[in-house]
């Protein structure tokens, strides 16, 4: 039975079961996640979401990460009840396409988890006063990344082929999983793993996230609304709210209904919560560039090439050369299926556009929040680098692996060799190559000095959230982010 | 372009379009929701959601109908914003099983749509003083059913038969095509058909509802997720947010994702909408009993035999003469799909037990609320007459149509037939055998009773609901229901 399996294994789930490596992979998670949402709190997505939804908000308890700053209403902190904080915080939090990815199933697994835990934690230390620790709050952070990314891996490929968005698919089980195990970590009830088994039965029947939305505002909705949904489960059944007993396993059951019957491996998963080296958190990779994953290699070799022609032609020259040239970027599969934008209109296009993701690497030597702003994706000679690349796939590379060939039409090689080669073996930001921890603050403070034009509070948030993890009381300190 | 062509038909409809039958199919269909949803107030579900989600309310601007009586805090009759008053009625309307039902479909249409339009008609009236009429909410609660129902028909029945509970699936979409039009009749911007176009998409990427979770408080759930979820997508897409052109029809949009290809006739159905003898709202009926409607034959054929056993038996000798006897009801074979349960636990579980249906239809010759009230469930005469109930499936057999054979076990039929036999070729609520308006009436007055132990207010309450279409400012009334 496994959704009473991932119940016991989630409740007696302890501080000292976890190891060293686990822990310091959800504090980054956390981190990271925490510089996407406060970098991603101004964009036009949150700020229509927060127009909408303003005259339905509660009682203010919980914050929307980077408001202190710059945001309407912000004296105390707590501008939003704990509902519709996840929902803003979850969308601000995926909006640029820079937050964390599970590279074995390309779910984003903080988004939907993180939102909804840090209102609950706001949410219990307004209510009853309530203090949750860092260690507490880590501990129910992993339990739902855990079982959020053993769910999406006993469904991946066919239930991400068919056409979910996986990230709030599985992340709404995920977010009442860390809810409820938060829930039980303050109070420690008898019926803690009735509760939750309910829980996920309540989350799993709220199935969000079609890729049809890809590229719309409604994509990093989808975030947002999988952190309500866990948490409205997690609330309705410590309650006593019923819903199934076999909600991920019965034969119309959640991974019967949203993959495809012999197509998932649910028990094969849910074995492997908590066995050593089995750890999903640790497997989570961090973006340099805020778009999705899979054109990272092609960005990387982009970067790589740009070096190479400046070197050559000085910054002057620089676009006069890149003009002479006509680029063919070769990857995997799944990268001209999920961003073969060609033209794109705006920045949140852009993110869907390895066109657009080669062209900035090659003109600007980076691809960070800055090269998507909607101005650039329409500048003039960015347009003109665009149109010069091409892309093909090739089955047999692998997912962090691209090369990029640059030719001069008018001139071609006698050899049948281009002058420029890259050859990407793993992408930055992979498993073989991940961010490091200086590049993951760099990158930090860099997006959140986009956000407030300033570095000053960016380095300042950094400091602040780099040291949550030992916080007695996290509820105070995300007041202040 | 089936959801460009659903918004266009859903703006342009106006109040001369829509024929007098209609109008009084979504007049009744109204007043038998708000029946149920009164009825249905005080069931645990709605009180455990309550008890649950109430320190997230934010304003109150909107009814809980059923609380002005025995509720809680309603000195005003406003006691939650939209979203929460949203969520509780859904649930109120679908938790006695006794709502409405769309018989080519099996969807309870009502609930998800009205549930959504009523707390924004009131959330509009508190928000910025706009009236609202009768006649203006009516028309937005057919354009949501039309649109629901169709889109129903256009998938089914192998979305249903996948495993998705159909009513909040597109009952989602229903409420934000109604919240939609309601707010373009009351604002008439220029923009209207575009936003609607990006509300169905945001209403269709929240695919809520497993049919694994019938028998449990989840279910009715469902029915107020689907209106939050529309009243959500319709608000958000209201501020211009983005989702897609084609949610319904893209490769990767709703029915190729929960249908399969090839499976669904989008197009056909919407080109119906509108069109003469094909209007849904039409086809809707009303339950004589709280259960699932296809059960609804074997009940009709138990209550005659009551019937026919008392008056050999007498009042007194009739428990001693069912025991005598063993029943076999043969129904269609989706009635012991969806309602098999053969030892029912509460009144919840015995809404999908056929035994139970058929051992209070033949103990008491009825099977209103107060034959589904747990106590009942368990009583050891119940029990009793329960044991006594089988039932088989056959094919031929249509949907609204049942057999019932009683037996002595001791005294096998010389002639091969049974002492009792009862043939319904129409159980009553069926298209072919509907409920009278006046039958109506003695069901609203009869449950809201039940709710009130008092037919005084439930008289006032159906007055009041019967006037409601005549309306010049609904909100104004719907806050004393």
């Amino acid at each position: 039975m496994a959704t009473r399996a991932i119940a016991n294994w989630v409740i007696s789930l302890r501080e000292e079961d976890v190891p060293e490596g686990v822990w310091r992979a959800a504090h980054l998670s956390l981190y990271n996640y925490l510089g996407c949402a406060i970098a991603g709190s101004n964009h036009p997505a949150v700020r229509k979401a927060y127009d909408a939804l303003k005259p339905l908000f509660g009682k203010n308890t919980s914050t929307i990460f980077g408001w202190r700053e710059a945001g309407p209403d912000v004296a105390t902190g707590l501008v939003a009840d704990a509902q519709h904080a996840a929902l803003l915080n979850g969308i601000a939090s995926h909006v640029h396409d820079y937050d964390d990815t599970h590279l074995d199933t390309i779910i984003h697994p903080t988004g939907p988890v993180a939102s909804a835990l840090l209102a609950y934690v706001q949410h219990l230390s307004q209510g009853s006063g309530t203090a949750v620790s860092g260690k507490q709050l880590l501990l129910a952070l992993i339990a739902g990344i855990e079982v959020e990314c053993k769910l999406g891996l006993s469904v991946w490929p066919k239930h991400y082929d068919i056409g979910w968005h996986i990230t709030s698919t599985v992340g709404s089980v995920g977010a009442a999983v860390a809810v409820s195990k938060l829930a039980s970590l303050v109070s420690a009830r008898q019926d803690d793993v009735d509760k939750m088994v309910q829980a996920i039965g309540i989350a799993a029947t709220q199935v969000t996230g079609l890729r049809e939305m890809f590229g719309s505002d409604t994509k990093s909705f989808h975030v947002g609304r999988a952190a309500q949904n866990g948490l409205l489960a997690a609330l309705l059944a410590q309650k006593g709210f019923t819903s199934s007993e076999q909600g991920l396993e019965a034969m119309r059951g959640w991974s019967n209904i949203v993959c495809e019957t012999g197509s998932f491996k649910l028990k094969t998963y849910v074995d492997e919560l908590g066995q050593a080296g089995k750890w999903e958190v640790e497997k989570n990779a961090f973006k340099p560039f805020p778009c999705g994953i899979v054109k990272h290699p092609a960005i990387d070799a982009a970067i790589r090439l740009h070096k190479e022609i400046t070197d050559k032609a000085g910054d002057d020259g620089l676009l006069a050369a890149l003009k002479k040239l006509s680029f063919m970027t070769i990857v995997h599969p799944l990268v001209l299926e999920l961003t073969g934008k060609r033209e794109p209109k705006d920045g949140l296009q852009a993110k869907f556009s390895i066109f657009h993701g080669v062209a900035v690497g090659l003109l600007f030597g980076k691809a960070g929040p800055a090269e998507y702003a909607d101005e650039v994706v329409t500048r003039e000679d960015v347009i003109a680098v665009r149109s010069l690349v091409n892309a093909m796939a090739r089955p047999d590379l692998k997912a962090d692996e691209a090369y990029l060939h640059a030719l001069e039409p008018d001139n071609p090689p006698v050899d049948g060799k281009p002058p420029y080669t890259v050859h990407v073996e793993h992408a930055i930001g992979s498993v073989t190559l991940p961010m490091t921890e200086d590049q993951l603050v760099d990158k930090f403070v860099d997006q959140v000095t986009t956000r407030f034009g300033d570095a000053q509070p960016a380095r300042a948030l950094s400091d602040t959230c780099l040291k949550l993890q030992q916080d007695a009381d996290v509820a105070k300190t995300l007041q202040n982010l």
